[in-house]
């Protein structure tokens, strides 16, 4: 199948066939000849499939091979090299070998045929090629790029939700949480409409953070453990599961499940998980969710840290590296701004899978390798810019504690709780004086002669106007 | 409050006042002073905010006054009045008095003072003024349109999904089940890529269509009835519950889910549940799945009925009026358009509504108008052309047979279960030689000379070449 | 053609025949079976097409009488009560004839019908029928909807943008201009990353506003006049021209830019003008930017407006309503708000066309209703919001002098004059003394003894210090 | 400033200090310890900022680092140096030395300090130290990040447009056109709404197509040399050039125009080109439009291939690579489907840089290297799958003469012709027999005695059903 171009030196490339005729394959490469000529096909965006959802292909080759012995489809031999072979490249160790644009052919077929071709190579090299391992016949057994591709993104997802976003959003969910204890007690001017109002506290406002990303994580899990999970495997060319064994699926699946540690289970309907991506559509959903919880997040933190002098300067945001190269002294939210990008990539991702969707013909979706893509890209953007933004910004916040205080004190919005005392009409004839002579609430009310009038005592001006009470009614 | 501006003939205004002085109303509108105000502020886009969010709030603030009532906040002869008057507006009497543009103020304060204002009318006109209902001290009571609002934006969601969208789904998802039931036998050329693969039936691709629609009731569901259910009411102005009982917002949700039939619930914290409103983008990102899986229905149902001599000619659908004014006899899949139409107004909807998500700061997303009207109007559309599409179009579809079957079986792709008897090589000349003639598989396997050479009997061939055992695999 | 149903009494429908049989009509519509039909086929949105494209689509099919008759292809009689017709429709005097919805045949060719059928009844009003006037041999002649309705999107959207939007642009653009004229010397802290930065005058921020809807104008007319302005008509059915004159199509052109002031021209090609919209997609793609421009703007205006004493009180924005039911004296930035909401929904409008732009598929594309509306909508949000906002926030905003000077004094950036003098690290020294002692930089140099020492006279530092001169670099 | 750490054997890492302190970084790494701050602080994408970008910053300050010396900030030893280090890593000689993310500090000053730090470096090797090249004081003076780094991404996008977009949509173009010349007689049933209209040709389609990408060149183009052709340089940090010779910025770009070929200038005013990116999101929205028409294309010539006995085959895609492992002799339109892709990741680029252009607040937008990320590969993506579809598909295309004549021939919408012969309502019937019975046209009209009655003669019967004249009407 394969052979050296050049008899003197070191050969470049060597010749491999495939029902299309002969083509040159880089000498020491693992792939063969469809790879080779998807390589050539493609020479669209430089960026290869991603790893992860290699992997994924690599795992389920490795399953199948085990089931498809089992069945008896292929013999024992075989399949122990192919799942050794497989194994090697789902653990990473040949990811090279993977050259392949994601602007390739819509079906992953190039991406499924280079996977084949290099778990044949891997496993002929071990068995010496007796017998011979051929990459349709017996790596990809019982399977079609159809069902196999689309499972793998699913898979890919799945793992990358469970081993790595899932832990992350429940890392600065702790994160956050720990702040909004922490600031428990910190009062601070509120804000509505971006203008004052009754205060609050930075703990709640923290809390508020904490249950954003909480209900982040239960979005993408929902979404991912419940129809990701359902893989479209067994449905083969066209989801009627033409040349599968039935049992070959849920055996397949088991494995994968059993291996990965995430719960995947059998389409319901090969019609439906082949012909339509509405899953991932839903998935990508869900992360979008998180971008706009982010995005509202790090926007906050950027405005409570802004000043020092000119802005409002509620908190102090770790000083991560130097902000300016003419201003000394110049720190920036540089992590709130990280991750404020990363939610706008993973938004227009969103879109990007919304069109792949929706792009559905008949029994197939030829959109999956950009969708694999992106879904991949955002889950991990997600993870990895939550999880540096809680270490390395969230963690180290510290609140400016007095003056959030004295704004909030100085917020004509806490004159309110006097209405029952003076009346709304009165209430707004001090918060107005209050505003024009700059003077404090409390000032206004004793000068305006209400604690003298007797409409209150000043024990009682000052319970009302204790902003931190005023936080938390519902205990007074 | 409000008085006649002319003695005599007809008077065309009268004048009201609030906080910031006079200003001219219509005669006889229900509404008052910054209902006046807010109309005259925003006259951008000439659509009222959706009668369906006008509805949610008044069913709220029925709810509110009984409650108030009980809680000794206001007194019974005002509750009453307010309750009354409150379900007129719920029931949709006076819709033609809430004029105030969607683009207004942000937190939707505008359009809930228009509500107070009128229902403070209509109370005052049952009370005779005896006591006097005013729109904010009671019709408001314990209120802030920060909590008030966006609860009846997810009132007013909850109830569409529940009584519209839901049931709509359903209807559309038996429409789609019954022909894959009728469909079950009617063997056609499957396709990926476009291009002829191995046979499916209609009705797997019905079957796979109404799993679609199924999973899509599910995620909208699960958006709605979680997340959305979780009412900001009781947070008031900041989300802290300043000047708001406790027992108000319990009380107030428990009368709204008992007369509305949709389960809702105090919101966990109502920071998160005031200050970002990611539960809304969650709901639309749903509907967003639900458009997709639109998409690719009607698009498929395009394409099978695209002919009736140059395209694929499946299927019929409905005629439902004249196509076209020039070509006597042409059909046009209308419904199926139309679908695909309002599904791409979902989509660009739901990224009206992540806009708006991702727009919050501190204590207050002010983006809820927009949203709620995005929302509604999702639902809404995505409601109605499932049910017309199912009505109109689904039902009525007929098979070409015939036409089908031919198309499967002129396919080369039905050469595949012969591998297992003359291998995929000569497999390969057949359907090589069956293009290139125009015979059949079964054709060309005769003259090759395979059942006089014994590779297979005549009846094995037959039977391998039975398009419709081909997509029951697992059947045989 | 229309018959009374009920012979005693107010008949409330008549019968109206079309080729697929009898239909019932509203006894008063001026519409007849087609129409009917449609409004029975589409309960969709609840939403008619925009009038602006049914006034265009009258406009078109009064130019086209004319020229009709003038070609001999419909005699005078016939053209003369149609124009007249149309005129009417044109002017808005029927809008209540055209109930057809938005979600309906993707051609539009169910509205092109309705006009087609109101400007029939009127025309043989006129003529008592005497020659009878029909829908599609004379008011539709030489059309096709695939001409006449794409022809009509553009002819609406290219009137909206030089009537409506291009005024409001330049409106607004003159009203931030002015601003920036006025704040010229108001000096004030500079901002990047939200943090404290050197100097910058309120007016040059303002200029830099009103060079972007600068800017905006040339980018929304570019598309208007150029590829939006090239008109189908001419192509009738698919592109070929078929069944019409071929001087129909610039004569028809050549009056209705006459008419309405906007310069159309035919397409270059009918085919790329027919099968694809990429015109409407351009140019939705050029108001989303101004869109983006909007948001920027406004939320500057929200920040600089903040406060009153919580926020960075820059400016006061007009008051215009009360902002809250609870909160005496609290004023929100309204306009902006409901701007940035106008502006949330242009960018999901652009998704929908951008979405519909893409689907066309051979000889027509059918999302066109949909896109159509869409991009009406679009163009009048921004023209009324822009127009509103200009007139009721821009040109009132007063600015807060004394306290923006205070700020770009007090921040610590404006050291940076000094490195020539004291050099980079001595400055930074200042810089951090001044920031941990709520110093003045002034003070903390010459607490420093850099006067004294003779680094630089006292005179030397008053005028390095002078924060309007950093704003103005080029003039020293 | 860079010392070894260990004295024995291979030192793995030197250390370096900056403002903050001492920080370790490779030993062989060309950058110093600012970029080692942002590796470590930012491991969120793994992808680094486009190398397009490293390459426009590099000539910006060779240009800049001349410029300054002429105007006598900096002495001609470093600036020479300066110049030839930055012309190396312009020229893509050190790529490997730019690894920070592109999710870092929203104003790419990380990067822009990476440059920086690699250019000292490299200087500083070739002067010995002598005089000592700083990254601060001399590669970077006159220059912020935030005028810098913006004009690379305009630079960036500019040259890349100009070099790689432009001759790509050039070469596309011509590709049609030279198809559109070769169909230009292939006549073919017309489609919309999908159904069978009037015939059209080929060669119109093809023609039609050529001038969307014409089109699509110009609408890039407009965008490119206009508004994104305004480099902000000048501003540094704020937009008042605050420590900028006032001739630094023209005179830079005055020799990075002629350089590069492209022709940039100063920005009319630098706070709209520094705080806004108004002229990204436009040209982000004119390569959508490019997205979008070949989204329109790419899916014609899918259907249009589709087959090869169950679609339409109404011409043949070049054969690249097996389509399939199961079904021999499948092939797909892998081309046009790796094209789809690339357009719906370009769509979702389009809003992330919209997202991007609409987060700016005061004098910075902070979402710059997503926005350069996201537009870099768009026009990469754009640029070579135009090519690529041009070379390897389009002008492989050969048309299934014969087979697209008989489907144009076989539509019952060729009757329309015979309206002035047979009228309207006789046409209709023919159209409907022979749609009912299978007939031709021609076999109906004489079977229905038209002929014989005398209505037309067999010639003018024949000239009328002419397929390939009713596609030149205006010529008749």
């Amino acid at each position: 199948m394969s052979e050296q171009t050049q008899s003197d030196a070191t050969p470049r490339t060597r010749t491999e066939h495939d029902s299309m005729g002969e083509v040159e394959v880089p000498f020491d490469a693992l792939y063969a000849a469809q790879t080779a000529r998807a390589v050539e096909n493609f020479p669209i965006s430089g960026q290869p499939v991603p790893a992860s959802i290699i992997h994924a292909l690599a795992l389920l080759k490795s399953a199948a091979a085990r089931v498809n012995s089992e069945l008896g489809v292929i013999d024992t031999d075989r399949a122990r090299a192919i799942s050794a072979a497989a194994d090697e490249v789902a653990a990473g160790d040949h990811d090279d070998h993977f050259p392949i644009d994601i602007y390739q052919t819509g079906s992953g077929t190039s991406t499924n045929m280079n996977v084949n071709e290099v778990i044949a190579t891997l496993a002929n090299r071990a068995t010496g090629g007796q017998p011979q391992v051929h990459p349709n016949d017996h790596v990809n057994a019982g399977q079609s790029s159809n069902d196999t591709f689309p499972s793998a993104i699913r898979v890919a997802a799945g793992r990358l939700v469970h081993d790595e976003l899932t832990p992350a959003l429940e890392h600065l969910q702790r994160a956050l949480a720990a702040k909004a204890e922490e600031f428990a007690d910190v009062v601070k001017a509120g804000r509505t409409h971006l203008m004052d109002a009754v205060p609050v506290t930075l703990g709640q406002e923290f809390a508020g953070y904490a249950r954003q990303i909480e209900l982040g994580g239960h979005r993408v899990r929902t979404a991912a453990e419940s129809h990701v999970a359902e893989l479209p495997l067994g449905g083969t060319a066209a989801g009627t599961g033409l040349n599968a064994h039935p049992q070959f699926a849920p055996k397949v699946i088991e494995e994968v499940s059993a291996r990965s540690g995430v719960a995947f289970v059998e389409a319901a309907d090969h019609f439906e998980a082949q012909s339509a991506q509405d899953a991932l559509v839903e998935l990508s959903g869900a992360l979008r969710v998180v971008a706009v919880s982010l995005t509202k997040i790090c926007n906050d933190l950027r405005w409570m840290g802004s000043g020092p002098r000119a802005g409002l300067q509620e908190v102090q945001l770790p000083d991560l590296q130097p902000g300016s190269s003419i201003m000394p002294g110049k720190v920036n939210p540089v992590l709130p701004e990280a991750t404020l990008m990363a939610c706008a990539r993973v938004i227009g991702n969103d879109v990007t899978v919304t069109i792949g969707g929706a792009s559905g013909t008949f029994e197939l979706n030829v959109m999956l390798p950009v969708m694999g893509a992106a879904l991949v890209e955002s889950i991990t953007l997600l993870a990895n810019s939550s999880r540096v933004l809680a270490d390395r910004c969230i963690s180290g916040i510290t609140a400016n504690v007095e003056h959030n205080r004295e704004l909030a004190e100085s917020s004509s919005a806490i004159v309110t709780p006097l209405n029952r005392y003076i009346g709304y009409e009165a209430a707004a004839a001090v918060a107005k004086q209050s505003l024009a002579n700059r003077q404090t609430i409390r000032e206004v009310v004793i000068e305006r002669g209400h604690v003298e009038r007797g409409d209150l005592t000043e024990e009682q001006l000052d319970a009302a106007l204790d902003v931190l009470a005023m936080t938390r009614p519902q205990q007074a």
